[in-house]
């Protein structure tokens, strides 16, 4: 995991409506290209009029001599397949930004698997309308932005959160933060910002959704990482998972059990939009592990 | 599993306001009456104010002799402390009506169970508003009741229901029974109808929700079961599971997946229900197990 | 999953050492013979010098006029790519023959999903060499034969055992028979032959591991699916996992875990070989799903 | 979690062959004693000829006035019913000491847990034969100790680690603490040394065990925490858990994979004998939670 980044590696996500031969058709225009397939995956909706998704992760062996041309001629393929693609190479990590409020397991989640390799990207910055987590977050070396947000200032707030974030974040992830993003906001990050929440079954709407979850006795705690869109809490889903509880567990309990789902299934949708192994399509993603 | 039943063996459950010296009482009783304690569980919500649940399982070394003082005498301690409780021996199983429509999963998975004696209880009869199952549940030389049921013959059905249930059935497990019990019906068997029905995070209230979680991609698929009460599937939760799922399940894959959560998460529920294993307070559940 | 099988669908199979444009290469080749990739799963070992294994379903609009000339062709590829490669229709349904002892619960695992369509194949047939669970089987139609075993008359009831698969049979489905395969026998069936046998951490070896593990206060009861090799128990795996048991499991309520985990393990495996979504490469396997 | 502990609670944890009426003699000694019990779990290997082990939390009114003497008596009844006891309070956290190596994961998650107070215990000190770790243990202000160890300096160093623990320390987490310790230093803190290690099924016995799940196609990677014993890797067994890897992982995957079950197996088993949720009987373990 910690090993050097392959320097000569990229990775292309497709999709588009499905077509027969578009399999080589997109393995030829990369062989021409020189470039050497090290993993192939694919997935069709319906072979007869469906959409057809693919994510190639390929070695060029000149890199330099070669990736410019094949970008630029991707442009002209994708046009003539109406493609949706996207096309990343591994010489640049991506850079995140942190948002928080005061609860720091997702955050510590975060910058731990950063540091460890697991997660390959760059912590550019963590933005905060609290102080609290300042000192775990600058011992780091990670710069901490204290912006405060109240119902007057909210569009004052976003707009310095935009300037910071400004040429030097490629996503966002929301580790617990509990403010809503204005629709202009999230619509500068289409598919790119990340949220965190816990989930119920049943779920519990309103306030105080542990309180209610322990009133019921409900056996399972969970969480769902998905992307952020207009809809509060409805966009595509990355990754869910759940943690078993009993009887004993009280309220507060409850919520550390949460704590602790919350962080991994957030770790893995970070990782996951990190390697590109993401794919959007409606209000659901195809995830290619 | 299959061991013989021990003959001399009873379990009580209690729930009570929290008192001092509760346990202390509880014990000496049962040592009074000649019961030897083997298992002993106990739960207490709050130690100054609350509740406390309790399981004990014991063996009466002269049965015949002491259990009907012993079942006397716990109506007088149970008034003195405020105690529902309850009794129960191992000399006779208990007896479930299983109602299904179509489905067979459930179905198949409990009268597995109680032939393999993992469920210590006997099917009485299998009840069912379509004759698709008679065939399966026959030839296990359990009777097949069919009772169809409309909307203008449902009173009517259900009377006749009750005639066949009257004095040969303990509990009622509705394995993926796609009608809905009226309050007269459901106040006939108070904590003893267990249901069981599918769960997502988050939940797809309405039609097709196996449809509409293919739709939105979610990548977990649950199950709950519950006691029956008049406030349609939102009983007293006993038992619930997932199963992990991918963008790869189509809508009738999801569901397949569900019923395997299903069969496994109701087996469960019967089996703990069956052993004495469930108190039911309020809208949740003390499972001792 | 119920769904009729779609008649003009193929799988292939391909393991070969990694070379550049071996993709387009095989995409190439099903494109020329009319052949629609439907899904295409791929996997390196190593981009530079490490081995390539795909697996590809397509469909053929005209099945039996392309078809034969399809698996001609194949072989010509083969050569020249060093590949080895399997391709299968699901025109045929894979048939096979399970081999039991006494334990039921895997037996019953694999007649159920195979009558509701979930593992897509026929079994021919049922072998043991005991008679205990015979009823079962035969009223589910399906033929039972009862070959006795004992150390003298091994090779004769091994021949007899081959007599009766001759042509009848795809594959063995190793269903807790307790009974070794003689090295002559395995060889008929190479990577065709699949056991289920329980695992546990650590590794209790030689008799009554159920007793040594509870005697060690093991937290996990778990089972493995592998192909059959002369190693014993050593071939490559399919499928694995476990189940959490307590302090309160007795010797025997372990054995009953262990029993559930083991038929859902072997299930999925079963699975898995029916639908082609394995390749054995040395000792160990690669699992597209 | 992190409510303020209660200053009036104590745990008691006896281990005595099974007698009639022992519950009721235990339940009456508390409340002679003015204790209000909390919480009482009891398990019973056999009621006949058995072991009975319980676990009862109890709140003194009069914490100062009672305990003591409660302590005192304790002796007279453990020797009447020959019981193994132990009685802790809440009043003070029991102090651990950390042996590491290099590897940090095992370390931060518990104190991590430590300072989210999720373990109610206090990190005495971090020991290790590396100085690698030191910076992210002295900035949490712990002492770092680095004690190196070869062949020549074991039985000084030992001698030298455990002048540093006198007093200080009640008892010993191996987070992944590479040297093996000496039977004479073990007998030091019995049943008060917890390890991890990584668990695999098969078991890979030998060096490069990653290397060897790889090899073999493993589907899961577990870790198991337990008792230290001079029995290498053999004491009881705390907890357990897996974690799923595919054909994908290398072999460098799956080490980063088994990290992350380990650090939470051994969390959970430090947070249980925290909790005094652990008894040890022979070579296995009861736990209470």
């Amino acid at each position: 995991m910690k090993a050097e980044q392959n320097k000569n590696r990229a990775t292309l996500l497709i999709s588009c409506p499905e077509k027969p031969g578009i399999i080589s058709t997109v393995s030829n225009f990369l062989l021409e290209h020189q470039a050497n397939i090290v993993q192939f995956d694919q997935h069709t909706t319906d072979p007869k009029a469906g959409m057809v998704f693919m994510r190639i992760e390929f070695d060029l062996s000149d890199f330099d001599a070669s990736y410019d041309k094949l970008q630029e001629d991707m442009h002209q393929l994708g046009e003539e397949y109406n493609m949706k693609w996207q096309l990343s190479t591994k010489r640049e990590r991506k850079r995140m930004a942190i948002f928080v409020t005061k609860r720091d397991a997702c955050l510590m989640e975060l910058i731990w698997r950063v540091k460890s390799g697991e997660i390959k990207a760059e912590i550019s910055m963590v933005i905060s309308n609290h102080n609290d987590l300042r000192e775990i977050v600058e011992r780091e070396g990670i710069p901490y932005y204290h912006i405060p947000i109240s119902a007057e200032t909210k569009d004052e707030a976003e707009t310095r959160t935009l300037e910071l974030l400004e040429g030097k974040v490629d996503f966002i992830v929301l580790a617990r933060y509990m403010q809503i993003l204005s629709p202009e906001f999230i619509s500068k990050f289409p598919n790119r910002i990340i949220n965190i929440h816990h989930s119920f079954l049943p779920a519990f709407v309103g306030a105080n959704p542990y309180v209610r979850a322990f009133n019921r006795g409900v056996k399972l705690i969970g969480a769902t990482a998905h992307y952020v869109t207009n809809d509060l809490d409805e966009g595509p889903i990355i990754e869910q998972d759940v943690i078993r509880v009993t009887h004993r567990y009280t309220a507060e309990n409850l919520k550390v059990a949460g704590s602790h789902v919350e962080k991994h299934v957030l770790a893995h949708a970070v990782a996951w939009h990190v390697e590109d192994k993401v794919i959007v399509h409606g209000n659901k993603t195809i995830i290619f592990t």
